[in-house]
């Protein structure tokens, strides 16, 4: 009837090799700024999958990568499923046990590494079980001095390899192309598979313009890592569109992001929220040209109101809130208003824009309490479940698929309310809730409430068990290097009184210096209610 | 690895049921104008699907509609494939001959006929084959005189069909869900059935940013007809992102287009140009408020240079060139500025916007000639070969199905340039290109030359039998009200000179009343070159 046509990853860099042979990839490494066309990364991403294949790498195998966001990184992303392997990009930031978990776990060939991050996995490397070759991605001529047996230069690879390879024309769309492991906030990370198909459109639904709408006239700068939920699948987007790509490299500050979006002309770029509070400080301090900008995305937690409102109201920003798992290829959600709501009042519009926002078109959403389904009037509370065709239907090997996967919906532990127009609002996740007396009371709610305090840098707010309450909420706060915590305690809860009732108030607010955090710059929550509990 | 969701129809107007339940759709029938919201277009369908199950239409069997654009029909595009039946759009205005063939090969079961149609098919009943039941489509509560046997009104139908009828789960996105049957411009019409997975990746496609970008901001009016190749996907795009529809219904002026643009703020239209051009004599006229206008979307023949030119600089409408077939469901190729050629010259922007423009993310193009794949230098020419998801694989049992599908690619017959952009040029067809002294004379540029001359309403070239030269090109001119054809050959001819080789000037300008149409209002070059050789 129609074409049996796959949707699969290596075409999209067809199409920009061929389309939009002379838009560019701006890539900041350590020694440098590269600008490369997309005929050049075509070039060397052909090249690195016959490289790959003269390693031995077979189909359907792992190939780690361990590295910032640049365009070789951005070349693996390519290479790696094009020639039927697997790309695991493996989080930089992971602690040692869980590196070695992780790459053992995705049996993993080949490690494609970054020079300074090389010592981390020589660190490892003679507890990893399956690497049997590492390759080394830096500017330079001479590999830096290791201890790996088996070492290639990228760039020696790439000089030597095919540069007119041409990918596997046979790949089903169902294929696995990349896999990701979770942010182990809640536990050991769980490995997700990423198929072609789901790549694929989880990339049409980003070019929507009801969704993030990236565009060939874009300059994109995904300051979300490569070595997370496929960089929001930007690099695939992206490269797809033709559109500009700008990859901030290694140990990027906030005044380099603002410059990048200043001299680049960025339009749309993407990160959590730590990253736009460091920026958003930056644009306080010093004149940046952001005029550029028409979409800052912003995930992975919860974005505090009133950061949104200081970057639409003082500097002209548009931000776009959107929620998504690393299960969830991860676009789920997105914050925008619908064309009615654009009438509504600043404070209503900005309610909106601070929620989770609507399933973008291919996704399915229900929303279940212990009483069945909720209903969609913004009180009533339950776990938000997710279908559709870029969602995981398992983890990789793992025994907590069954708990997560059932009847075909993925049930994220993410609690949630839905208004009226079915915009989610991420309550809490349900282990972090706080029962007090029998009622829930949403960590993240008073979180955000307290970050709104102008003394606040940071807060969280975990659970203390309560023998008459069963449980009891308490803040953990860190000020502002110009305030005093001494007299804060009062100070924040007299805040907060006219917010909320007032059984909600935290019993107690507790100063740090810092709140752990994950890999990936959230709240380690599990950690702080050890250490409060203390 | 990722759940297996299945790409289909239904889904999309569950999606406007649920988050787009107040956005209208706007309906002109005979008798009123109607606002219907999409929770009731929602309810109205579910009890069309209840009601087509109820007479006996089984899964994969066809149900034909023979209706201009309105509620209606928009109901019939989902109701039908959400029962698991076929949606068979039936051009309104073929010859006797042509409508009794495509009903019986389609072995339509069930017609869904308008009120204003109804002779038309009443007058060829007894040749029907397939055909148990008739459903009449008025706002009429009594049925309008008729001979059928087996006959409903769609109201009452609907009126004791179940609202809450739940559309199929099981449909596996490979079954069909629509067809439709080309437009005999070079034949017998050849039917092409449309797969769930086709029309929704195309509506994917549609709301690209760099494509049609469809958005739920829009005020979309198809003026395409909804009995053609799925009304270019607009019905189920628009619907699926919650888009406000206006269906502009029987008979429509270029008048009532230009009042419904202004007063329902029409942001994106659709059609042949041949309706454009009447719009723009309209537009002449009158004075109309065309602010709201953000794309004029014009396909199914060549847009006219000059008309292109006075939409954008005359009324600041833009306007977006777009290829396709109904083999394809249809988009194709659309006509776009990158974002550095809109730095270029006016003139150059102009000749951007009047080819066809580039492949849409997912289509893959070939061009092909003698002496194999064509280069893209905007010179060699060859036929287009098109390839992808929403691509037709064979014509619905047809002897034709293998000429045209070959190899994976289907074959289109239109002969086109590519230039280094990737930018397609529709030459001709193949049938119709006009070979004299063993070179080729695309009628297609001569007949934009021709109509670019203020004298001229319409003009067709064709080729006529030469002993010398083998073929020798001819133009067909209809002129203007206000303008004396006597005059006129010669000053055609001398308009020509500077812009063409000497031997492409046509040999003869033949005058006449009209150029024979096909039923969607193509030149029909058959019929024309008949007509000639007398
Ligand atoms: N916009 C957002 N607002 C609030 N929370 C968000 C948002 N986006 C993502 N999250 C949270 O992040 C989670 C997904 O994060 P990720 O997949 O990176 O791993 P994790 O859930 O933090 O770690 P793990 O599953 O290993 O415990 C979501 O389930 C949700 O709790
Ligand atoms: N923008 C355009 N410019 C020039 N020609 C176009 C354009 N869009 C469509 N066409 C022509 O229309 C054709 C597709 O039309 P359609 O599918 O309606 O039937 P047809 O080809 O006219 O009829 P048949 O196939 O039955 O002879 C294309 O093959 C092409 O020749
Ligand atoms: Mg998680
Ligand atoms: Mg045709």
């Amino acid at each position: 009837m129609m074409m049996n046509t796959q949707l699969t990853v290596a075409p999209m860099l067809e199409r920009a090799e061929k389309y939009f042979s002379k838009k560019e990839v701006v890539s900041r490494t350590f020694d440098q700024m590269h600008r490369l066309t997309y005929k050049e990364v075509g070039r060397r991403t052909r090249a690195l999958s016959s490289a790959l294949e003269k390693l031995g790498v077979r189909r359907g195998e792992r190939v780690g990568t361990f590295a910032w966001n640049h365009h070789r990184h951005l070349e693996a992303y390519f290479g790696v499923p094009g020639m039927g392997g697997v790309l695991h990009m493996i989080n930089i930031r992971l602690p040692k046990e869980h590196l070695v978990h992780v790459i053992n776990h995705a049996e993993d060939q080949v490690l494609l590494i970054d020079e300074d991050l090389l010592p981390l996995i020589e660190n490892v490397k003679d507890q990893l079980t399956s690497v049997h070759t590492f390759i080394v991605m830096t500017d330079k001529d001479e590999l830096p001095a290791n201890s790996f047996e088996v070492v290639y230069s990228y760039e020696k690879l790439i000089r030597e390899g095919d540069d007119s390879y041409l990918f596997l024309q046979d790949i089903d769309e169902n294929e696995p192309a990349a896999m990701c492991y979770t942010s182990a906030t809640t536990g050991k990370p769980k490995g997700v598979v990423y198929s072609h198909r789901g790549i694929a459109l989880h990339s049409l639904s980003q070019g929507l313009t009801d969704s993030t709408g990236v565009s060939e006239e874009d300059v994109v700068m995904p300051v979300v890592p490569m070595f997370h939920a496929n960089a929001w699948g930007m690099p695939y987007t992206a490269t797809w569109f033709g559109t500009t790509q700008v990859l901030p490299g290694p140990n990027f500050t906030p005044k380099l992001l603002a410059e990048l979006i200043q001299n680049e002309k960025v339009t749309m770029t993407a990160g959590v929220p730590t990253i736009w509070l460091g920026l958003l400080q930056e644009l306080e301090q010093e004149v940046y040209d952001t005029s550029s900008l028409r979409a800052v995305i912003c995930g992975g937690s919860a974005a505090p109101k009133g950061m949104i409102q200081k970057f639409e109201r003082d500097f002209n920003v548009p931000f776009i809130h959107a929620y998504g798992l690393t299960e969830t290829t991860p676009l789920v959600t997105l914050a925008r208003l619908k064309s009615y709501q654009k009438k509504l009042a600043e404070d209503d519009r900005l309610d909106i824009r601070a929620s989770q926002g609507m399933a973008v078109p291919g996704i399915d959403i229900k929303v279940m309490n212990e009483t069945g389904e909720v209903e969609w009037n913004g009180e009533d509370m339950g776990e938000l479940l997710i279908r559709g065709p870029w969602i995981a239907d398992q983890y990789h090997n793992d025994e907590r698929s069954k708990e997560a996967f059932q009847d075909g919906w993925l049930h994220t532990g993410d609690v949630v309310t839905v208004d009226e127009e079915g915009s989610i609002k991420i309550v809490d996740r349900t282990k972090d809730l706080i029962k007090s007396g029998g009622e829930w009371i949403s960590s993240v709610e008073l979180e955000n409430a307290i970050m709104a305090h102008d003394a606040v840098k940071e807060a969280a707010v975990v659970a203390v068990a309560d023998e008459k309450w069963q449980e009891r909420p308490v803040a953990c706060v860190v000020v502002k290097e110009t305030y005093q915590a001494s007299t804060l305690k009062n100070e924040i809860i007299e805040f907060l009184k006219p917010q909320f009732a007032k059984w909600w108030l935290p019993d107690e607010v507790i100063f740090m210096d810092e709140i752990p955090k994950t890999s990936v710059g959230k709240f380690l929550k599990r950690a702080l209610r050890e250490k409060v509990q203390q």
